[in-house]
């Protein structure tokens, strides 16, 4: 198999400009492309360097800051179909903070060599826009989770999370620790283990080893306005 | 005067695309051109809708996110020559979170009317990448603002510091260095100095060589909290 046999029919769905690239630049994006799978909790990208361009084919991959003490703070996760676009920092220099990228399932994905993708976003207009356009998509996100973490109060933030993981699996129950938890919302342990804590003795969810049930979705949800 | 003399000089420097425009779009985005002075304090931009493309020629505008309470958080300050895209958001669609632009100072600024930009970048790759690159490079600087808040406390390390600091002299001014000042509280010089910089600009202290003046000691406080 070739590379261009390989690539081309996701890259073809998932880049708008591909339509529009000659046949050379095609060949240079599959031939500059690899196939990986990222085991459970492998650290995928780590601070400022250029990685790539990641492709999620199967998985999950967490994007997060972390503080000097080891502090971490989830900014997003990308799924099947999401593409990863500051770990490559190579293309958008304009991007001068440190995100790491850890595997959260094990993950298939491609990626696209830093450099390659660079140079070829210097000389096609299209894949300079794609690929401002998905950092610029991002920043909203993570304005999003600025505002949950500074301003809104944690029982919200709590409320918010465990519906958004009830929609994302499409179950009732959420199979994560407290610390799991209190690490995609920026707060610490013990405040998430207190307000689940609250949580079920309101009735709204149960707790139990491991799980988190969701009893009362209409609650859950008014905390969340 | 016509609009093209009266923006064209402007224009030509500050956008890296003007010389590979058209006649006619030149002409179209001097004709969607205003000139416009902001009294101090004034509110420029509200939420999310498009206000249009801001250009400082004079004075400070600054950007901010606000609670539902009515808590502000400074992002960042434009100053002469620098472009406001947030308050274009129908130039950048995948731009979803309200931003608040106020000046700070009275500030002559030109504005290109929102609608007329975006239907320019739309067919002009040039201008679509210079609107996005200027934003991505904001994501920086809102980034690091997160990450001194929520990480390091530094802003309350900072803040705390100078009050103790001030009552340990019974003065106002802080004859230290940002490096003596980086090592009493665990941080780097460079963190110091932007983050007293961030402090200058919100009015709390002022900076001069050599020293700190405590300006607002009530918002100092307010930040220990």
């Amino acid at each position: 198999m070739t590379a261009r046999t390989e690539f081309e029919p996701v890259y073809k769905d998932i880049f708008p400009f591909w339509s529009r690239l000659s046949e050379a630049d095609r060949d240079y994006l599959c031939e500059n492309s690899y196939a990986v799978t990222y085991p459970r909790g492998r650290n995928i990208h780590d601070g400022n360097d250029c990685s790539g361009v990641i492709l999620v084919q199967n998985g999950s991959l967490r994007l997060y800051m972390m503080s000097d003490e080891g502090r971490e703070i989830t900014l997003y996760r990308l799924h099947r179909g999401d593409i990863c676009m500051l770990s490559a920092s190579c293309v958008l220099e304009s991007i001068t903070f440190d995100v790491f990228v850890d595997a959260e399932e094990d993950s298939d994905c491609y990626v696209i060599g830093g450099p390659a993708f660079a140079a070829l976003s210097e000389r096609v207009p299209d894949i300079r826009i794609f690929a401002l356009e998905t950092a610029v998509g991002r920043f909203s996100d993570v304005m999003w989770v600025m505002q949950q973490i500074l301003f809104m109060s944690m029982d919200k933030r709590l409320a918010i999370f465990l519906l958004d993981e009830s929609a994302r699996t499409g179950v009732d129950t959420i199979t994560l620790t407290h610390g799991q938890i209190a690490r995609y919302i920026g707060s610490a342990r013990e405040v998430v283990s207190r307000m689940l804590k609250y949580f079920a003795g309101e009735g709204i969810v149960e707790v139990s080893r491991g799980d988190i049930r969701i009893l009362d979705r209409k609650r859950l949800r008014e905390l969340t306005s």
